[in-house]
């Protein structure tokens, strides 16, 4: 096992009709400024729970923060809370309206160009606005977790940051949150907590049996969970609930603490959502795969063991076992609803041109847990999902 | 899965070389008592990294504190942080030093008399003294949680409590401090964080996959590790850390959100510990088969699971495998050297009477997730654990 740091102060306010504890979770003095995405939070009722929680303090909503949250729209939030003084940020939505908050959290105190958070990654992030979280919509993990991703459209960049400052300081879950979501971002949200996971745990041995474990409890639990969720006529509570508390566990840094990590699935899949504004999850989709089967001497001992105790694979060779558990890993996310190869998008070698040129613009030229994704590796990869 | 709250923010510093991490972890003003239990963390050369770690900062050590940390030895610590105004404790040593080390933290801000603290179980705790760890014994948990044990030995008394206020600022986790402790200790420590697992895993299925997943996790990892450290000859760094990170996981609140809990098994132990001064892990070994037995109809679905999934037990009838689940599970803490029957300390007819109206004395006339574990089901159990 590798050296590591766990700290992780988010308070998980995990459940049914939890949203009336914002009464006491918001500061009392608090002005508070909400942030949501479209329409969705005012139509459901959500918005007007958390306003009623929120009784005598004072607050207004910022709403219109799209999906693979913008540099400029987040712009014009950070105008607001710094002429109008709001105190508190409070996301209501899913990892697009908290990784907003976030950069808004950190570039309201900031001087100078906030554009220079992304470019520093964070690490010149010295104070945040304290912010809270009602999460609609589980995929991202960003409810308990330190990091964000902004994409920044005139440049065509979309770029991830983190401090220690960006811990939300509640996050609130309730999984009936989810009964109005459309089938097609349950799965996003499934294939996203899947790739986290892997992302994580699908690399070399390093003889830390406990997060092995524990991220092979998660694929398994999205293995079970995926095609019900997808099936139900009726929402099932329980499987929700599963759902967002998975997602949330999949990156919240507990899997992660003390073995090596990838995360080259995800630098590719940025570049395609920056370009083609595929969604974040259907980006993984096409690349995780590829990805497997490109690296897989490499990645030969943990795709054994995925094999197995994932998917339950004990015949044949060895080799045969790695195939079928890449196949396996292929036909989830097919059977999800979301395509493995670039034709399904319409895309072919000149997007693969521009994504492999993005790449090295970005500085993405030695990914994966060796570090030996290049771009001639990554071009590969995406020449293997076509 | 049932509503939860989840909120750890202990920050964990993990691996070889740790200690040194003192001198940022601990507020650079900060006048420190340092708390230990006996002469090892001198002897063996823990205390001098501490000490030089603290660099500029005064302080003192405290020793003496032992295992079942007694009221008695904590009131004398309590006076001396009062008298010398430290403001902040430093625990150096296992959960008994980090036990005591928490109720002292609760104890000097407490108006009034601090037996109360107990006897509220810290409900009435409004504030502490901040503190942290360097972890030299794996096996309670308490280095990652809010919770402690305290002995009064005038009475008899064995108490739990806790508080939010009780949470380390952070724990120092190096698994090579593991190296120079006796066979007895790991194998203690194995079967504590084992039963700390199962009190919050071997109840009644409420659809919560992860938890059951990682609580298997724990639980499988333990059982591979277990005879391994026992018959090393020489320290296996990867098993140190990863029994360090077990007991940690096994009881920082992850497992048992969201489910229902047990710990009866703790309470009857803790009151043959209050009595008889036997180890707590081995107390748990003798009454953990007994009850598992005993409450094997209301855990029928649980068992069954824990049978397949911990043991792999896939043959004969359902109460063949919950049959032979029990049965390994003894097995298990025998092999490890901690007997499963009172005989074994010489404990009989008087031993069991007396512990059961110690229960009576203390409260706990309702355990386990049903609080069906009445002093006639208590009683039971020991009978059956002679």
């Amino acid at each position: 096992m590798n050296n590591f740091d766990f700290h992780n102060p988010t308070h998980i306010v995990f459940g049914k009709d939890r949203i009336f504890d914002l009464s006491s979770l918001v500061p009392a003095a608090a002005k508070v400024l909400i942030l949501v995405g479209g329409a969705s939070a005012e139509k459901t009722g959500t918005l007007a729970e958390v306003r009623q929680a929120l009784g005598a303090r004072a607050h207004r909503t910022f709403s219109g923060i799209e999906p693979n949250p913008s540099f400029e729209t987040a712009r014009k939030a950070i105008e607001m809370v710094r002429e109008e003084g709001f105190d508190f940020l409070l996301a209501v939505g899913g990892g697009s309206v908290i990784d907003a908050t976030k950069f808004i959290a950190a570039a309201v105190p900031f001087e100078g160009d906030a554009w220079d958070i992304l470019l520093k990654r964070g690490s010149n992030i010295t104070q945040a606005v304290s912010f809270g979280v009602v999460l609609t919509l589980p995929a991202t993990g960003s409810e308990m977790n330190n990091g964000a991703v902004i994409t920044r459209h005139d440049i065509g960049a979309k770029l991830p940051f983190r401090s220690r400052h960006l811990f939300p300081l509640f996050s609130i879950l309730d999984p009936t949150k989810t009964y109005t979501l459309p089938v097609s971002q349950l799965a996003n949200g499934v294939v996203d907590a899947f790739v986290h996971t892997i992302e994580q745990y699908l690399t070399y041995p390093v003889n830390a049996p406990l997060q092995d474990r524990f991220a092979e409890g998660l694929l398994q639990t999205l293995v079970d969970i995926g095609p019900r969720l997808l099936a139900a006529t009726e929402p099932n509570y329980d499987d929700r609930a599963s759902l967002m508390w998975a997602a949330t566990l999949a990156l919240n840094g507990l899997i992660g603490a003390g073995v090596p990590q990838d995360w080259a699935t995800h630098m590719i899949g940025h570049e395609l959502t920056a370009q083609y504004n595929i969604d974040h999850a259907r980006t993984l989709a096409i690349v995780l795969p590829a990805m497997l089967q490109e690296r897989r001497v490499q990645k030969h001992d943990k795709l054994l063991q995925y094999s197995q105790r994932v998917w339950g694979i004990h015949e044949g060779s060895e080799d045969q076992r790695i195939t079928a558990a890449i196949h396996a890993t292929r036909d989830f996310f097919e059977r999800l609803g979301l395509p493995t190869h670039l034709g399904a998008y319409d895309l072919g070698q000149e997007a693969i041109d521009l994504t492999i040129r993005q790449l090295e613009t970005h500085g993405m030229t030695r990914l994966g847990e060796h570090g030996e994704v290049t771009p001639a590796v990554s071009r590969r990869v995406l020449v293997a999902a076509l």
